[in-house]
């Protein structure tokens, strides 16, 4: 089965070339100026960007979170990331119970994945524990393709200071990424439980209890551990502040090379206004790091120019408005954490950062694209339009114009958090290995289409 | 009873001058240029500068430390420290039992040095826990004179991250200055243990196993703590190496306040090298953190220098090596962790900083006299010449040149740091308030003959 | 004949006591508690700081500038500093006939000087050529106590690069430190005339035509000029934008020392929407380089709080807005360069600074008096309050509250940049060797009561 | 006509993909696995890396420098970088008669190039003096397709800083890259004469005399004039210094876009200990700016690998040693400035670049080729492997390992500078356009066989 894409620009980072896509079992197979497209499906992509299929580095589909459980399954939220652009995501996967191996979570995802997920996928493995045992599971599991593992330092599971150095002084010498949620723990819990004790519950003092030192303090430390176990390889997941930004900076400065920063959507448009919007509605922002300030949005979006932050993901962990989210009605600290975003990425950072000139096409490309199979050893199988790689890609038109709304989404969540927000760019057609997912609304992937990705090992940026 | 010190060059701070010395009744009176000396005995200080007599901000004398107690009691530790130019100390006292208030340890110590120290004392207070009541009790004896504070995160009684912003919370509010021994215990644990279980015990290991990172990860945290704190007040003992002064500028640079930085000769005239002497001297060199490199010696000189650093202490805390060190001989994890010091350091700095030009005579009577006092609430009472001030003074003759080793010291100790080593500068006599303590090499003062000091609260630099 | 001055605060700097001073023969004999003062005449302080008597290391007595000639002659001018609180001028005086050597204007300013200035003096040379003559007479200048000479970088005598790089060469090694007008010239010729020749002549494009840029290039020039000179001392008069700070702070990182910067009142205090003024009032505040913006005076004030700035003087070269200034009604280059505040800059200072909590009063002291006397070789007989030292001093209220306006003020010239400006504190008493000179609104000194001051070499910071 | 590359690893940059290309009308038509090639000419490229053919972005054919003139023509010249992977070059070319106009010497160049040039080229203009009919010129010639400019601020021709400036205005606005050869003129012209009258002509001296502050100084200088002038792109061609690239950094912290930074193989290898060399050879590396230390050398490479540097050129200037370098014998200022360079540059990145693990594969890439092609309008034409580029690549055997000496090598002069150096990796092959230019020793292109390169206008990086 032959296809052809014709007359778009390939975006296929960093550069841009005008020129035809040919498509055979699924592959690119070649790129080029009328190649021989005899007997080949015609797409048309005039007008439009080609850009390889935006991978979401950071997801958490199905995940059980307390007492709540995310409402997209592997279906819908790879369905609503697929119109969106997104032809892979690699979930972070939740907990496990106390004592269950690497291996444990891994399975228990395959079984929440497989067959349902309508794009590609794979799992950054999570970290819950430390031991010789698990040190050696995970230099297995990444033989296995599982290359990156997450380590919390806030929630149940967090490490402590010793757990992460041990993990990253083997994990740097077997090719592993270690991406980080970098909070520190203690001093929030002190603060949540102080603003609750003072009955200050209102969705503001969600942001008030993680103060932006918080998480720069923690993305610090991160740096020293992983520095003196020798320059292990770490991945700073949702960065929200300049603070963190500026330690990241400063570690890279000394020298420290192999640290990478991700941002999400939310971190670059909204602040923490949306804190005190009425009617309750403060809990559909409610996610951790929290929404920061404009100044912080600023230092995001020049870190993302410059290339101080090599990743654009969403976070995406949706949670009922109506029901879920109503949990913190009268308490922040009961609102499950995370907001929806799967769909709505790659047309923000078209719309707020190309459109706007904060950032180039190729660049776009690198931070939805090329980077996180770079860093997450997909590259250059996904990631980029090149010959041997899978035909995933998606058009974005750059001069069509939309609203975002929650009936035009495709999540099973109830909201999203830019309603009514008018977007320059839009995506008329997705593809993945070679055949067309999504043609402008209608889904034509199928349940289980997606398949699992086994990853290589990182060895240098 | 009137003195009167004459020829001689009064080094104020920072301000240098040729002026008559006027003492009466233990106090400084009058300086000027033939005060009207009637009646008072005369001191020839021709040739030699006057300095406000030293301060040690940090000493540990009678510390028991596990099984061991520190050889000095406050009466053989005052009278070196009077030989060595110091007129006062503030010690950082021992942990009490679990559970203890604040003001237990403080009338322990008074316990310990009252009716024994030759010099005038007083006590920072030690925080090993924190609740309200203890907050309460902090705020308490910043009222009755005690307005400093040390806190731990390393060994026993270290306080985790919300204890410390809490503490930090109050302090700032109260004016208490917070002094912190900042290293990362949850790595510096795991490498103990790793190195002793690889086999690897020997005095080396002691530096291996606290990496300067460990050092200036915990630096970086506690000024995200104090930032979050509201800008509380800092003082970080001890700083060893340029990645910790990197983090201190850092702060500074973003607008931080309040942040205190002091080192100790060892650190800048000593290197890691010292580990690896034969005949198991290494063990003398045991001390937290470790030594480091030459690089980290300068840095900390330019500290110096430039005004990155504040204070001069010594952390003396002396063992004999012929008997508590040798606990670590088979074991650097067993050997107790300390130096002697308190005679060497105002040579030392003399002899190494501004012989050798590498800070101004006013700028080592600022790091050794009057900053120490003005952070921690003794200022114009100590560590300056002025009308009002107690008459705490030393003589240093710049042109004598004096060998430093352990018969010529007065501590208990068996061994000096420094054996062997050729100093510029001599002392050839001590006052304090207005009576001469030492003179040439004869103890003047007495048992018992130092006051307890109550300091004042800090209101800002 | 003897005085005490009793019941103040003494602020030495940078200490502060309360103490009585006492003074004899013109100088300081005494700092002390009830010195006996018998017989001497008694001055009370009660309520108020003493502070050493302010020294404005940046004046224009008597400049001809031009077509026109500053209208404060040294007495006028030095009067209106006794008012403010200054006691000490270094002015900076004005070319000579081309090819004149460097003694011919320091000859042609005691002619101006001598017999009227009211308090005591001295001049900067002023370099306008350089040859191994003129390098020669500089080192002998240094030798007869003239220690450091100006450089203009723009104006009718700029120097060209490697003239600076000589004259640095030779001013480091013989105790002189170099002041420089930094603006670069080309640049800043090239926009005046280009405004002027697209009719953009009002006021405001004095501003424009004087980008910051154009001075941290200047800067930054210099400092590497310096720095290819082997280090030789460097002081920036002027300073105005954060640019050029950062120019300054870069170098002090990479480790030049002897490196001072000067900012003024109303670069601090003041910012370019003065030039937008009705009225053709823009014309008052055309001075070089030209106000900022609010951000630029903020930047100043933490240069300032954190010591990267060392002194603040005033520049004062006053022309009447009625006269002289309306040379640029209808074109600014006409207009000359220069705003009058001799007399307004401690009190600018107190009330802006430390009533605002800026900076503390200890390091006002430092800025206004110990710094420049420090850096221009006139320490310890000037700049602090020290046995020994002249008794210059001023008394400061600072409880009392005045409004500034010209009627007020003492300089010959018709206006005063901040008319209407309500100030905290006020200056009761003013004091030159020992003599009243100012005593509430009455001059009490003498047209050519001022003495010429020769100054030591610089030796280092 | 059609040719298939084989087997070989593509470089497109920045990524890798193993894929053959394929090759029509001397255009790169496809990239794929199993192209149909039928019919075409098959060149394997098993176990090598194919790189798009490299670009010199500074050269200096048949330069005439003072009395004497470069020994490399447009056909000797071009050989030799052929030889050396390079099959495109933008000569800087020489001034003209003063007063002459833009196109003058592009005219004459042509002369010179035209039917000579072996390989592809373009000129980048040079800037003699500033006028507003040269603005217009420069804005016609960026319309005909010279879309970048140079500047000298040292040599006969340098302009003053306002000649810079609106040259810097006028080309912002119109898409021109200025480049930029950054010294200070002043302080070499007094250093030079000054050493010369000393009687130090040895080659060292001519370090001695351009000190690196001389560099870091006018390219300071520059970045504040392109700031002034709206942010105007800048290059800096051979930056041989870390105080350099700190300002060139300092600018991009401060938020400055659009500035370039160009070293060259020389100050990335050898130091100026080369100018001690015994015979006179110290000659041999007489160029401008000089060679520095071993530690200017590494700041260089981390510059490259961390992105902060993004061209390497050549700067080749060849003078034989035995004849023109000869008349610098007794004086290092009498020797003509430059060093061959053209062709062994390739080979030197990837030896003691990406065989030393300091940079990347694709990195190498970026910065021969992609980056220069960007940067100077000629992308995605050149630089790149991608459908529609010009087929114009050369292959690299990582496994092979030859000696660089003079007699291996093609360029008209008598030595290399890096005589007996062993360098990793060969180039076998490479190609212009699709046809095969040089084929293991033999040079199968011909006299005249390179096309004149139009250029784009700059649009953003």
């Amino acid at each position: 089965m032959r296809t052809i894409v014709k007359n778009g620009i390939l975006v296929l980072p960093p550069g841009c070339c005008r020129a035809d896509l040919l498509i055979e079992n699924g592959k690119i197979s070649g790129i080029g100026e009328n190649p021989d497209g005899t007997g080949a499906e015609v797409i048309d992509a005039k007008g439009c960007y080609v850009f390889p299929g935006a991978i979401d580095a950071h997801t958490h589909m199905d995940l059980q979170s307390g007492p709540v459980r995310a409402v997209d399954d592997f279906y819908s939220g790879t369905v609503a990331a697929a119109f969106g652009g997104t032809t892979t995501i690699i979930d972070h996967i939740g907990f496990g119970p106390k004592g269950c191996g690497l291996h444990h979570q891994i399975a228990e995802y395959h079984e929440l994945a497989d067959g349902k997920a309508a794009i590609d996928y794979s799992f950054h493995g999570v970290v819950q524990d430390v031991s010789d045992e698990l040190l050696e599971e995970a230099a297995a599991l990444a033989g296995e393709g599982t290359t990156s593992f997450k380590i919390y330092t806030t929630y149940d599971y967090k490490l402590d200071d010793a757990q992460i150095y041990r993990f990253l002084k083997r994990a740097g010498s077997c090719g592993i990424v270690t991406a980080f949620h970098a909070e520190n723990d203690s001093l929030i819990q002190y603060l949540r439980s102080r603003y609750v004790s003072l009955g200050k519950t209102a969705p503001i003092y969600h942001a008030e209890s993680r103060p932006d030192d918080c998480e720069a303090e923690a993305v610090s430390r991160i740096l020293h551990l992983a520095s003196a176990a020798g320059g292990a390889p770490v991945y700073f997941v949702h960065v929200s502040c300049a603070k963190s930004l500026a330690e990241i900076q400063k570690a890279r400065a000394m020298g420290q090379k192999n640290v990478f920063a991700e941002t999400c959507p939310q971190y670059l448009v909204l602040t923490r206004e949306e804190y005190k919007r009425g009617g309750g509605e403060g809990l559909k922002y409610i996610m951790s790091p929290p929404l920061r300030t404009r100044e912080d949005c600023g230092a995001l979006w020049k870190g993302l120019a410059l290339g101080q932050i090599q990743v654009v993901a969403t976070d995406h962990c949706p949670f009922n408005f109506a029901k879920e989210k109503q949990l913190g009605k009268n308490d922040f600290t009961k609102c499950p954490n995370g907001a929806p975003g799967v769909e709505e990425r790659v047309r923000l950072i078209y719309s707020e950062g190309v459109a706007q000139h904060r950032i180039t096409v190729g660049r776009m490309a690198e931070v939805l694209c090329a980077n996180p199979a770079k860093i997450f050893g997909l590259y250059p199988r996904k990631g980029v339009l090149l010959p041997g790689s899978d035909a995933d890609l998606f058009l974005l038109d750059p001069g069509a114009e939309e609203t975002l709304t929650v009936s035009g989404l495709h999540s099973a969540v109830d909201y999203t958090a830019y309603e009514g927000k008018r977007v320059r760019g839009a995506i008329p057609l997705v593809m993945q290995r070679g055949k067309v997912l999504v043609k402008g609304r209608t889904f034509l992937g199928t349940r289980g289409g997606g398949q699992f990705l086994k990853r290589k090992k990182f060895k240098g940026w």
